[in-house]
């Protein structure tokens, strides 16, 4: 008998009409003989309206109460999905993650699981019950309602495959698996059947939605069989991830391209070139609990250098503010600069590591499209860069060409 | 310093600007040097709606289910009535049901109270923090979510101002006190100062909607001091309910009139006058969980007597069901009835005791208005009948009259 965690998302979820449609899909599999933990989002648009209520009571509403919110969206869910197995003959139970234990830190609105005690999910699985928990929360060790962020339930669903050692974990979402790039921008875009683990990773740090970056971290730190569905098709295996190191394998050199329109690049220029100058750029910043995504440093000149960073477009004002108050004046920088008309592409493949030359003919490409790169970052199995906005679409189109990514 | 618990139902919470006005008012009262404990209800219509979402997934949802469900509600509630606070500057955290540790047996949807423990809570008041209290809610044993019923969150207050030994609990509705009678019957109808714990009992479980009579009943018992009030109104005292007993004062014969159009009455005719009649005809209809309220049974002739309760409406045609199927053969009855087109109209008053002649007044107020009564049925302190629906208004303003009510 397997044990599979289901995570379900918000669109999947969307409507009691969707959620009946998944409570068939969850059925069928328990009816083969699985043991079935679901993990659910909720309802689309349920999550943004509990957020405008708790903004009307404050515009920055306090951490603490924000998750005793926001949370119930989840807990809701998790009960109508119950009672839609319950209604099709299944044995169902629905628990908000706090009941399941899944102890998190104190970090409200962003907290991190530390562990769970499956010992009654295990339990209710013994028990012929189909066990569906509300994804994106847990409690501190308090007691307190704690919220995982945006896109946690994945995290969730993750944590408790590690947990129950589940023997695959489902992600299920609108697409029906990991593609070379978004189809949108690209039609040729072509389905991964596999892809390893670590450029799962990139990809999804670097955008692409499919998979929240904390859930496959979690996944590969507990080796967690990951798996991302269509909940909207019936058939199709979607796209695995792997944890098997491809480089003995014929394989593409690279896997796909992700990208993301919603950061803003700011740059403190003229800085002395010494120990220490990032934690006190960056400092500040994090103790703002602004997320700082790509960070840029260049080799100076004249014992100066440029030092540049990305946050989420959202928090361009308020970084730029704390750059400008606390930062500037402290590391004798000569200006502060802010973009928010940027996009970051980055292209991924685990098969770069052994061909040289992918770098090369990334900005070949680019280069013959007439497109400028203000920034560039590396990983052993990613290049991105940073262009501006307007030219993301043709860059996408272009690279996915010039690497045959439609082809293999 | 003074220890209040402040109770603000489903209109008093029902969208946001109303939510910041009764923040206002807690505010008040805070800064006053008071210790402030508030228990919300759902803001008005989310219950149905949850409820609605609940029966969209099947017709009648499994209760455990349920509870997960329309506990949210309060909780939003909750979340957003403390961030409202903050806003203020008032130092303020708010609780789930659970969380504060609402101790309830295991029925769920009807659960009530065993135990709160209180710790978090005083910590938190001693902390200089208002403390906000999901209504409605709790946990059993297990901690699965249970709530409490409709109204269930003015049983939370005064269960809270019982574990806390408050001083005072007060109940804001959208009406300023208790009346002698619905005032949109009868126009002349006054508001009590007010009244003894066993009237307001009476008047509870007789349909005056401002209380939840389980809630009057645990405050008798706990000897909470209780004071029904306007959310909506800056001025006036409400109506306090009191544990003295008026017998060697003046008082009115009568203090109110209450009256109840949401019941169906049924009678099971002809049936042997033996013991054990009444539990064989009500237990299949309390296995059912359908809750009873009147019981009226009449000494029988030639060995037969005659049997009539009465139950919700909404539950009446599964009554009949039962009655028909489980209760009719077995006990022999010649014929079984229902009608939903009745009213439940009682007087009430601790005069009463003391004051013969009352229910002989009322029979002659009501004979004199031509409006026949189909049964009648006394406690101590107040008086039932039922009456054809289309002749209660009528009814209600006669003996508001011939009683005086509105002068006293």
């Amino acid at each position: 008998m397997s044990i599979i965690v289901q995570k379900f998302g918000g669109t999947s979820v969307a409507n009691p009409e969707r959620i009946k449609a998944i409570a068939e899909k969850i059925a069928k599999f328990s009816s083969q003989g699985n043991q079935i933990v679901v993990v659910v989002s909720a309802m689309s648009g349920e999550t943004n309206k509990l957020i405008s209520l708790a903004e009307e009571m404050m515009s920055s509403p306090e951490p603490r109460e924000m998750d005793i919110i926001v949370s119930t969206g989840e807990q809701v869910t998790s009960g109508l999905t119950a009672l839609a197995l319950i209604n099709l003959g299944i044995k169902a139970k629905s628990y908000a993650g706090h009941q399941v234990k899944i102890l998190t830190n104190k970090s409200h609105t962003k907290a991190r699981i530390e562990n769970i005690d499956s010992k009654i999910i295990k339990k209710d699985l013994k028990d012929g019950f189909v066990v569906v928990v509300a994804g994106f929360q847990g409690s501190d060790i308090e007691g307190n309602i704690t919220t995982l962020g945006r896109g946690g339930s994945d995290t969730t669903a993750v944590a408790l495959a590690a947990s129950l050692k589940a023997d695959e974990c489902q992600i299920y979402t609108d697409v029906d698996g990991i593609y070379t790039t978004d189809p949108r921008v690209v039609p040729e875009a072509r389905k991964l059947d596999s892809i390893t683990f670590e450029e799962m990773l990139e990809m999804a740090s670097l955008g692409s939605k499919v998979l929240q970056t904390r859930a496959v971290e979690f996944a590969g730190k507990y080796k967690v069989k990951l798996r991302v569905l269509s909940s909207f098709e019936a058939t199709g295996d979607g796209t695995i991830i792997t944890y098997e190191d491809k480089k003995n394998m014929e394989n593409p050199i690279i896997s796909g391209i992700a990208f993301i329109k919603d950061e803003a690049e700011l740059s403190v220029l003229g800085v002395p070139d010494m120990p220490g100058i990032a934690y006190q750029i960056l400092g500040p910043v994090a103790d703002a609990k602004i997320d700082v995504d790509m960070i840029i440093q260049n080799i100076g000149q004249d014992g100066l250098t440029d030092f540049t960073f990305t946050v989420h477009k959202t928090d361009m004002t308020k970084t730029l503010d704390i750059l400008n108050k606390k930062v500037k004046a402290h590391v004798k920088a000569r200006e502060i600069s802010g973009n928010n008309k940027i996009a970051k592409l980055s292209i991924v493949g685990v098969g770069m590591r052994s061909n040289v030359g992918v770098a090369s003919k990334m900005f070949r490409t680019l280069a013959e499209e007439g497109i400028n790169i203000s920034t560039i970052s590396t990983s052993e199995i990613k290049i991105s860069v940073i262009l501006e906005e307007k030219s993301l679409n043709k860059a996408v189109r272009s690279l996915h060409k010039a690497f045959n990514l439609a082809d293999n």
